[in-house]
């Protein structure tokens, strides 16, 4: 039944890999995600079902998401040996991750001196339903033996600043068990819900603690026989918009195990089939970037909110509490395209995020002394900022150290204007402007206006001492890509303001009154008018990176990471090896004239890459993307190649940071397989959709021989094939 | 002969004072310092000659003045036993320096195998003849035996980042013993000529190195006589307005050694008489009081540059090469009041030092990307600026670190236009606002417009991204002394034009031709009017240091103390334990309060003294005297008392900073001595001087008698003399 061509594969255990793994073998729906642990791991190989848009903090702690209690623990004794791959290496195992069906699979074999044990297990997180989980577990032995299946819910969940449960309530009602708590901080109510059906006759009896419930199923296995159970896990939270989450959460559970797995499972598969129906991308020509670029579909597939215009997507994803579980700009800039083309209603539900929590963006450029809305860096619920002002640990001192990543990183604001007008200009739906989304883009516009400063002398607005993309550099002058993005917000609030004056005219009224934005719209248009946009130096075509980018140290990558004396070092910031070379973390002039590629000449465009180029670590997931498209832009498809290679293999080959000091930071990166799927689709496709127009300037890599995806514009689907030999595009 | 009220003496020898010493016991005279060494002493112990204003380059190092090669060397050898301090213990010891004669006393006793051995030695830097130092070396001996003298030019000197000299010639040149060369980068020569003159028979040769030569003296003494040298010595180089320095320093030393000494000693004591007839400041009540600031006096009196307009008085004084002997705003802020109102002939050099360096001021500000004139921070020769962009030594990575007090501490530029301003008003000289004076203060203001942005939305000119005089806070936002200091810039421009307009038409006019300034007189005008200064809160009267000051951290400076983990660390910068927090380095708000006394309430003057001074380390000799003046403004001499004993000891007690990390950056603290005298002066006499006119407003100390000084106002002099009964003020 399973497809090869879809498949994840780990074949041997390694102890070294569990974290990895567990970022690798992930599965979610958007509402949790279920890190790719085995069925017997605890809190200490970092188990967790990780819950979206649910926060919490404990003490003095930084705020994270939720794990919730662990539905589908299972462990097994033979004898009174425990068998688990954290304590018993194994004799075979497989673990395989399905991405086309969304399932994750395991398979191992110990040899005991009771004989060999074998245990196969499948399970999903639904897509059917949001608040379902499955597991079917099949043991099997090759001698008779006494077994206890330990399963239940495990209440001990991996946690980085936690516990963020209390008030629990574990307990048996009729076939469920039951772990219910609240939040710490807002006493948000979490259930979690078990059924545990099985196939054979044991002595089962429940094991409790304060915070878990097990089932312990005791039997003699006889050999060349199946034993199976099946497990049903529901999983409410007080966020949910329902009236009495223990009734519901009961009832998914109850319902499912009614259905039966089976069917449970079909529904499930179907989805999935749904969902590649719709974000396919077909590679010929070259197995391992298919699956590359498969599997980061597949990852933005398993986070996407599709069931929620409350949620958007952190930045790594639904992998745990690393980047406190907050949405980055790399929702906007990253993530968004790809469901802008494949699945606009999850698109439209992550600009709903912005403009949902527009009073945060608000009450933080107030805190500033600002106007207008200045969006979270790392935005939580309610668009407060997670972001800490010591982001960082100095690792020769241990000490916190001052950054300036939430007070100075003004292009949020921008990104968050750009998604709003970008999904508006894709979709056609003015009601996504005339519902918060114009006003999100005024206010943002607004917060520029005041955050700028007029340099009489050169006549000129400058937007001072901030972050760009390129965060090795911090509090710098004119940033290339921050004044072209406020110049594109400021842009973007006349534009619409003239849109909805001409069309709605009473909605644009109220609005402005609103907002008391009549002055405002004299500010904008003197702020376009004269505002300070790096230019290509006449010379050398270079656009510096900030003022003054040009006059620090010119010294190769190489070069900067030898100072490193510890591998740990943060490359920015006051001290940072980085901070006074011209050494940058990721694509920041390049990422502009990407954005702004029909502005500037293929020859500017080609020289700024090639200065950037070799200038940068690439030390974020953002960064090779963005390589990779502007070097397709400017029709050179062998540049491009690697940075595509290289993002779409992020969460496949491991190869990213994980652990800061003692703190674990790794976890999955959909900014990195938004990024691969825009390098595959904008950049070797070369698709743009204008007004609804499609059109295509296809550069494949020489090793592609098709590429073939769908998307979706305005409502209609859209096949689009490219070969060496030319392009079509197809409306289903 | 000695007036025991005017002696520092250390009466017994430790090796760990060799370094403190060398400061303590400083000699000079405006032309040269000469660190107060033994004779013996050569490179090891930081022996120097220190030359005024002749700075050089070595490869990469800092910029830094010369030492010359040490024409007092003079060491001793019995049997074939040396015989110094650095390499035998004596049985008796004592330094002494006499301040009212400007001598540096020395005697030794030694118990040697061949019996008692004793110097004395007398030695000064000539007040009468800047060129000369002269030595008087008394050795006895209780038993007969065999001496050799070893005296001559030692040209092995101590750098920091030499050696600065080069192509050395050494020779004899009939009675004289010559070493010149020339400095490495700007190949400016320098000689040093010695005689040696003998009252006592003995066999002499010569015997010489690449860089030194010697007399060797080799004679049987006698028990109960004395054999006495003297050493003519005399230093001249390129800097020295002359055609022929080899001629020049062969004169020098001729023609003293012709006169003899008594006599050369004699017209040197009597210059230091002069000196102190108009400088000298009484203390009745306290005899510790009274020897540290006559002690402060007579720090500033020998490195006084009364014999070249060229020249400024450096941070560290003459005491050797640290701080690259550079000049500071201390000169201007701290130094400049004692010679404005002692030697007015020394403040105008000081101020004409400033505007004989424009151009590189100019520079400067071209550089940053400026119009008009920014100052350096550490100004050599000819006002390019010495400081580095990496100040700073990590401590625990070894790594230079990133400060921003060259390109961030506009500051400077204003305290450049307010010496030229004050010196302007207190002398009434006009001739040097037409030389140049005015000039410096229109190009100060125009450099602050052209560094000032307009904020459209508060309807103000800010002052961004500065280091105020709290330098643990880097780049911060309308610092309030800075504010109040460029306001104060911009409304001297507009002053000094008004003046010259009136009162000198036609240099008016031409001076504005020369600078193009039409058009900046309207933006200066504007300018003037919206600047921005911070206010002192309406509810709390106090003063934001500068914007968000109020909200870092606040927490105690034993609290911040305790936070370092080496001793050695810097408290600012990017990692700094104060930068986060509202931890002072250094008087800052006080400190314009002070300036500006007349402007504020002696409410609010108190509120921020109150709220300030347990937030200021102290970090800089030049923050107590600061809050002690600010206290007697405000009739408080009870709070200024300790802050004045603390400024007037700095250099006696040698408490401040010797090392960072492996770097020598100790010496003498001129901006204290300055200090004290301003503290006694305009603190506890409130001596005024607006328009000629003299006011006093006194506070004396309790433990104070007495207080009794002279000034020069307009070319008259005043003594003014307080008691608890009242005041006097006499014209002689």
């Amino acid at each position: 039944m399973i497809d090869m061509d879809w498949i994840i594969i780990d074949d041997e255990f390694n102890i070294n890999n569990i974290v990895s793994n567990g970022n690798k073998f992930m599965t979610g729906n958007g509402y949790m995600g279920y890190r790719g642990t085995m069925e017997e791991y605890t809190d200490k190989e970092l188990t967790a079902c990780n819950l979206a848009g649910l926060y919490d903090r404990q003490g003095d702690g930084w705020r994270e998401p939720i794990n919730a209690p662990n539905g589908l623990f299972t462990t097994l004794l033979v004898g009174n040996k425990v068998l688990g791959l954290n304590n018993f290496n194994p004799s075979e195992h497989s673990q395989v991750l399905d991405i086309k069906n969304g399932l994750h699979l395991r398979n191992t074999v110990w040899e005991t001196d009771y004989g060999k044990v074998k245990i196969e297990a499948e399970r999903f997180v639904s897509l059917a339903d949001i608040h379902l989980m499955c597991l079917k577990y099949t043991l099997s032995v090759d001698k008779e033996c006494a077994i206890k299946i330990k399963t239940g819910i495990d209440g001990k969940v991996w946690d980085i600043n936690g516990p963020h449960l209390k008030n629990y309530s574990v307990k048996k009602e009729n076939n469920l068990i039951v772990v219910s708590a609240v939040t710490n901080e807002l006493k948000v109510p979490v259930s979690v819900k078990e059924i545990c059906e099985r196939s054979f006759e044991a002595v089962e009896n429940i094991e409790k603690t304060d915070v878990s419930i097990f089932h312990n199923i005791c039997f003699m296995a006889e050999p060349k026989r199946n034993y199976t159970i099946y497990k049903y896990v529901s999983v409410w939270t007080g966020n949910d918009e329902t009236e009495n989450i223990e009734e519901d959460c009961s009832l998914t559970a109850s319902r499912s195990f009614s259905m039966g797995y089976e069917k449970v499972y079909l529904e499930h598969i179907n989805k999935w089939k749904d969902r590649w129906e719709t974000s396919d991308v077909v590679i010929e020509g070259c197995e391992d970037d298919q699956l590359a670029l498969r599997y980061s579909i597949y990852q933005l597939q398993i986070i996407a909110p599709l069931h929620s215009n409350r949620l958007s997507i952190p930045a790594r994803g639904l992998s745990g509490q690393t980047y406190k579980g907050a949405i980055f700009w790399d929702t906007e800039m990253f993530i968004l395209p790809f469901f802008l083309h494949t699945a606009p209603e999850v698109a439209k539900n992550l600009v709903n995020y912005r403009i949902r929590t527009l009073n945060g963006a608000r009450k933080k450029a107030e805190y500033y002394g600002y106007k207008g809305a200045f969006y979270a860096w790392e935005s939580h619920e309610n668009g407060q900022d997670a972001c800490s002002d010591f982001n960082v640990t100095d690792v020769f001192t241990g000490r916190p150290v001052k950054t300036y990543f939430k007070d100075k990183q003004v292009h949020i604001s921008a990104a968050v204007a750009y998604a709003v007008l970008e999904t508006y200009e894709f979709t056609g739906d003015i009601s996504l402007l005339l519902n918060g989304g114009a006003e999100v883009i005024l206010e943002c516009a607004r917060f520029y206006y005041s955050y700028t400063y007029f340099k009489e002398e050169k006549d000129r607005y400058e937007i001072l001492d901030v972050i760009g993309p390129d965060e090795y550099h911090e509090r710098v002058n004119n940033n290339a890509y921050t004044n072209k993005m406020v110049y594109y917000t400021v842009d973007a609030a006349l534009k619409v303001m003239d849109i909805l004056e001409v069309n709605f005219p009473k909605e644009y009224e109220n609005l402005i009154d609103k907002l008391d934005f009549r002055k405002d719209i004299d500010y904008l248009v003197k702020f376009k008018e004269k505002l300070y946009v790096p230019k290509p130096d006449k010379k050398t075509l270079i656009i510096e990176e900030f003022d003054g980018y040009s006059r620090l140290e010119n010294c190769s990558l190489s070069e900067v990471r030898s100072r490193l004396i510890n591998p740990k070092e943060y490359w920015g910031g006051g001290h940072g090896v980085a901070s006074t070379t011209q050494i940058i973390k990721q694509a920041d002039v390049v990422l502009m004239l990407y954005l702004f590629r029909n502005e500037y000449s293929s020859k500017v465009k080609k020289v700024n890459w090639e200065f950037y180029e070799p200038r940068t670590e690439h030390g974020s997931s953002l960064s090779p993307c963005i390589y990779s498209l502007l070097s397709c832009d400017i029709g050179n498809e062998r540049w491009a190649y690697p940075f595509f290679v290289k993002t779409a293999n992020v969460d496949l080959s491991g190869d990213s940071k994980q652990f800061a000091g003692s703190i674990y930071i790794g976890g999955t990166h959909p900014a990195a397989s938004g990024g691969s799927w825009m390098s595959a689709v904008f950049g070797f496709a070369g698709l743009k959709v204008v007004e609804g127009k499609i059109s295509v300037t296809p550069n494949l890599p020489n090793n592609w021989n098709r590429l073939n995806f769908k998307i979706i514009v305005r409502g209609k689907k859209y096949t689009i094939d490219i070969t060496h030999d030319g392009s079509e595009i197809t409306k289903a």
